[in-house]
């Protein structure tokens, strides 16, 4: 574990799996579910090289390292959380692995080239701007409404930065599906396999994840919906054997 | 129940609920589950205007008119398909409520007029022509694939025909969601209510229901998923309540 400062009101949680620790700030992040599953749904190659688009404190790089040996670059926008997520690194001596960027996406395949990635993860802000009362605290206000970037600037640049045959994966309201479905077609980018997560049993889906092939061929598949509690308090089973560490991906369907 | 001739290899069987029956053919065309959940999901006026589309042997009207006082136009474009609807019409003696039009649905326009309903239902062909060996039987062909009309030719109709503010609904594959809810938008029609259908759980979807608003504003909403079967050979509760008549709709969610 390596030696970090922690700043006012900073405080380090367990993460789930393999002994990682991460650092978070109920002032300014922390992480939540939608990026775990984000962490554990996407595909990872082997070797190779990924990158995570709107990392915050660096939970999904610090997840992915446990099921890849890729390369792994990491952008945050906010000062603050991009700093944070470098002590991440460093607490999880992960500095071989992990990369992080303090910088703007938009600007991210000039440093780093196009087609340069096998695969893109992305967990982005989920409100266009004018939706609902944007949170007065600047941190929160940037994770949830679209005030760095779109929609389609996250899908533009994930484009750009996937090498053809590459991957990008995002979480995302369900309720903005049918744009996301357009704006990646747009983009040549074509979604192939779906899970939709559901908090219990008869409820409506209130988050998706969605995998997409650069230049890929039409065919949507469409996983077993994902029901986070099985009763009113308690984890279902593929969850609470992430989180135990018995399993360090969403259970995969086999390709056919 | 009204008097009808039977041709050589019909069978006249109980249509689930109210004590409807009706006329299918091994040889010709017999209804599936998907057009029994489609009849069961789409929303329905008391009163008003209904169509549907690529109706086969009128099993969707039939089930519609237990829910709605609506008068129901159908169209099949097989001859032999459109007769044993009409007689199924006859059988039931619903000749006050349904018509069965023997007719092309790119006609229907230009017979029926631009907005003339307030619901559009249809259960196309899941198939485009090329894909698969097509069957020699040449209904079940054209029950299957695209040979009469494409997957745009049923969303342009129907968004011809549903009035501003009316919904269509279909049933499909979700192996081609992307491409529907890309054709829907070019149409006008936003899909607003999908729900997933699970042969069982555990198991990817091969069956989706989607409601679209004709000018509707973006927000989708996935409903819970269906999941067929509960084991091996069991119907779940909510297809039991259907099949017994204990309910004649799909389990509604509120609106918001």
């Amino acid at each position: 574990m390596g030696k970090v400062s922690l700043h006012a009101s900073e405080r380090v949680d367990d993460l789930l799996t393999n002994d990682l620790k991460i650092i978070q700030s109920d002032e300014v992040f922390s992480f939540s579910l939608d990026a775990v599953l984000l962490g554990r749904f996407c595909y990872t190659p082997p070797k190779g090289r990924m990158i995570d688009l709107c990392t915050g404190n660096g939970v999904i790089p610090l997840l992915l390292s446990t099921r890849t040996k890729a390369s792994i670059v990491a952008i945050e926008i906010q000062e603050r959380l991009a700093d944070m997520a470098k002590r991440n690194v460093e607490l999880n001596e992960l500095e071989q692995q992990i990369r992080i960027i303090h910088g703007d996406l938009k600007d991210a395949c000039t440093e780093l080239g196009h087609g340069a990635f096998d695969v893109v993860t992305v967990n982005p802000p989920y409100l266009p701007i004018q939706d609902g009362e944007q949170n007065r605290n600047e941190h929160f206000a940037a994770a949830r409404h679209e005030v760095f970037c779109t929609l389609e600037d996250v899908v533009r640049v994930s484009s750009k930065l996937v090498r053809a045959g590459g991957r990008v994966a995002m979480v995302h309201r369900p309720s903005r599906l049918v744009e996301i479905f357009g704006m990646m077609r747009a983009y040549k980018l074509e979604p192939k396999r779906i899970r939709f997560v559901h908090p219990r049993a008869g409820e409506e889906a209130n988050m998706v994840l969605i995998e997409a092939h650069k230049d890929g061929k039409p065919e949507l598949r469409t996983l077993p919906p994902l029901l986070v509690y099985k009763n009113k308090t308690e984890y279902c089973d593929e969850l609470m054997e992430l989180y135990y560490g018995k399993r360090d991906e969403l259970i995969q369907q086999p390709e056919n």
